[in-house]
């Protein structure tokens, strides 16, 4: 029997979407038949993901587009910059793609970030789907239409807001991914009941066996929750000027450490999960929660397998990296920090506020 | 005593903004006033209008933004490329520049082009204003938040849609025009009066020497009646879904003829001017006009100094290059024709109906 699966709406006026989140979604065309209609569609993934899963995703859209192209890139964060970009758009010139092309991002959030910008300059823009197959891909970088590649400067320095016209998230590709890549995707998930639901991080607590054991119902259960909030969260902020920020939590601290140890070294959910932990302590010594809030979100974290600890690289580079952050503004270091269980908010910390939790942290 | 200047609203809703055009608005800080708050600003111009105006504009903006920087790129349509854009993504990102700093694009269209694509992606998005120096730009490519850069494979193929804060079209700035960019802007400005109000063709047609002798209260003149029929079509189809379209009248031939002579070769204007001619005679033969309005369009243009023959490509690569156009659709050619006076509209044309054209303008 089919297990059931579920859908998300993101309520974005003309750009609403549905995120179906299930299982055996990847073969099924009445996966694929509410996109935009067009004659020819372009799946892009990278040489690890496409020989398991493009022939799949092929069969269920033959019928649904006369004509359908497969782009594959290299695998790895190393490779989400202009060089590869620029093999994506050749390769959709190529193929002869035109506005009314519908670009499929099957992969992780490389391949998701690198697609999705890619379609959202295209011709200044075409369609496309988000076909996530990592776990945080599937929480996270799948939803909410932010797009980017690298600069050697910055993580996502270069990017756009682009909505994808539906989001399926079949939670059989996970079969395949490395435990070290679930792991990493189970970070976001604990940040969205850090953030915003106290009681989805209890479920967390209580069911992270079953999801470290891939249990495919817990999946689809931490998905759908994952996506319901990130949806909400969204749909109240599109362009990341207020709510939508708080969804960093982490992601300061993170950065920092995707940067300063050189992209691709630390997986991004790694460094988020030990990015939350360095949150959580500024928290307390910011007054904002007790230390045994930041005791029981560091036990799930640790729990879970993400590492706790960042890499040496100095305070001062720390702090210098942090102010290239995109959440910077004006020269001062802003924070997501919790106010209490399921909260969180934006906060401007003065550099030598910070200096205590990187010398806890990165000594 | 100086000349009124004159405001038209583009209706976008939250995209909402003004072209000012006038005579003496660069240098005054009032016309700089109601701009998104920053503490930062950058001013992208290229290195032939830098020299001439860009302290003009800075000391305008002295007062209103705490840092103004300059960056400026290398002059010219074939520098309307990645490694241009690049190098103003690694300025912006020297000058610190963060999600708040507001962009001033002071050139003509590739400049905005560039910068507005830059603003687009930097960050996911930044304010800019376009401060147009070309007659082209004044009239075109300032209004509407189409921004691009080329690939080598087509004119404009990589861009996004992204609305400028403001346009401020100072008509002093074309003292220092050369002639044939003059001219070339000029080719716009008859195209509005062919697609959109016969009235104006008149009135372009009675002040051809003004315009072509730079009487600034005629030039104010065109390039107001030319925003107010661009802004009108650009609130009624902002992402170019339909209507839009018609403001390409003259360009399916234009970007063959500069995509095959290499951009840069002619200048923009130049091809328009020569497309909109050979466009008004496949009109004909399409029945749709007669021969008399044909001519009467070829007179002002030929009058304007504009050319009326294009390069001898072979017929064949003409075709080839105009199944590239972003406006062909599934491999079907798609021109804008005239159907009357002051009235245009999108049209599939099979490519052995187009022959005939060819052979008369590029044999």
């Amino acid at each position: 029997m089919p297990m059931p699966s579920s859908i998300v709406r993101v309520e974005l006026g003309s750009r609403a979407y549905s995120i179906v989140v299930g299982s055996g979604l990847l073969e099924s065309p009445a996966s694929f038949r509410d996109l935009p209609r067009a004659s020819s569609c372009v799946i892009v993934s990278n040489e690890t993901v496409g020989p398991l899963y493009s022939s799949r995703l092929a069969d269920a859209l033959d019928g649904i587009f006369a004509k359908i192209d497969t782009l594959l890139v290299p695998d790895g964060e190393a490779h989400k910059d202009w060089p590869t970009l620029q093999r994506i758009f050749d390769g959709l010139i190529e193929a002869h793609c035109d506005r009314d092309t519908v670009i499929f991002a099957l992969g992780g959030g490389v391949v998701g970030d690198l697609a999705g910008f890619a379609a959202s300059c295209y011709m200044r823009g075409v369609a496309y789907v988000q076909v996530p197959t990592t776990l945080l891909a599937q929480v996270d970088s799948s939803v909410g239409g932010k797009t980017a590649i690298n600069h050697s400067r910055g993580k996502n320095l270069i990017g756009a807001f682009h909505q994808p016209s539906a989001v399926i998230a079949d939670v059989d590709t996970l079969d395949t991914l490395a435990q070290n890549e679930l792991v990493a995707g189970l970070a976001e998930v604990i940040k969205y009941g850090a953030v915003a639901d106290d009681a989805f991080l209890a479920w967390i607590e209580a069911n992270l066996a079953r999801l470290l054991a891939r249990d495919k119902p817990a999946l689809i259960e931490a998905v759908t929750r994952s996506c319901r909030i990130k949806a909400a969260v969204v749909a109240a902020d599109e362009r990341e000027s207020g709510l939508r920020a708080i969804l960093n939590f982490g992601h300061t601290f993170a950065h920092a450490i995707e940067t300063g140890t050189g992209h691709g070294t630390w997986l991004h959910g790694e460094a988020v999960g030990c990015g939350m932990v360095m949150a959580a302590d500024l928290s307390v010594r910011l007054g904002l929660i007790g230390q045994a809030h930041a005791n029981r979100l560091a036990a799930v974290i640790g729990a879970a397998g993400l590492p706790m600890r960042a890499p040496r690289l100095g305070i001062d580079r720390y702090l210098e990296l942090m102010s290239l952050d995109k959440k910077s503004q004006a020269g001062r270091l802003r924070f997501v920090v919790l106010e209490g269980a399921g909260k969180a908010a934006l906060r401007v910390v003065d550099a030598r506020a910070v200096a205590p939790t990187l010398e806890l942290f990165c000594a």
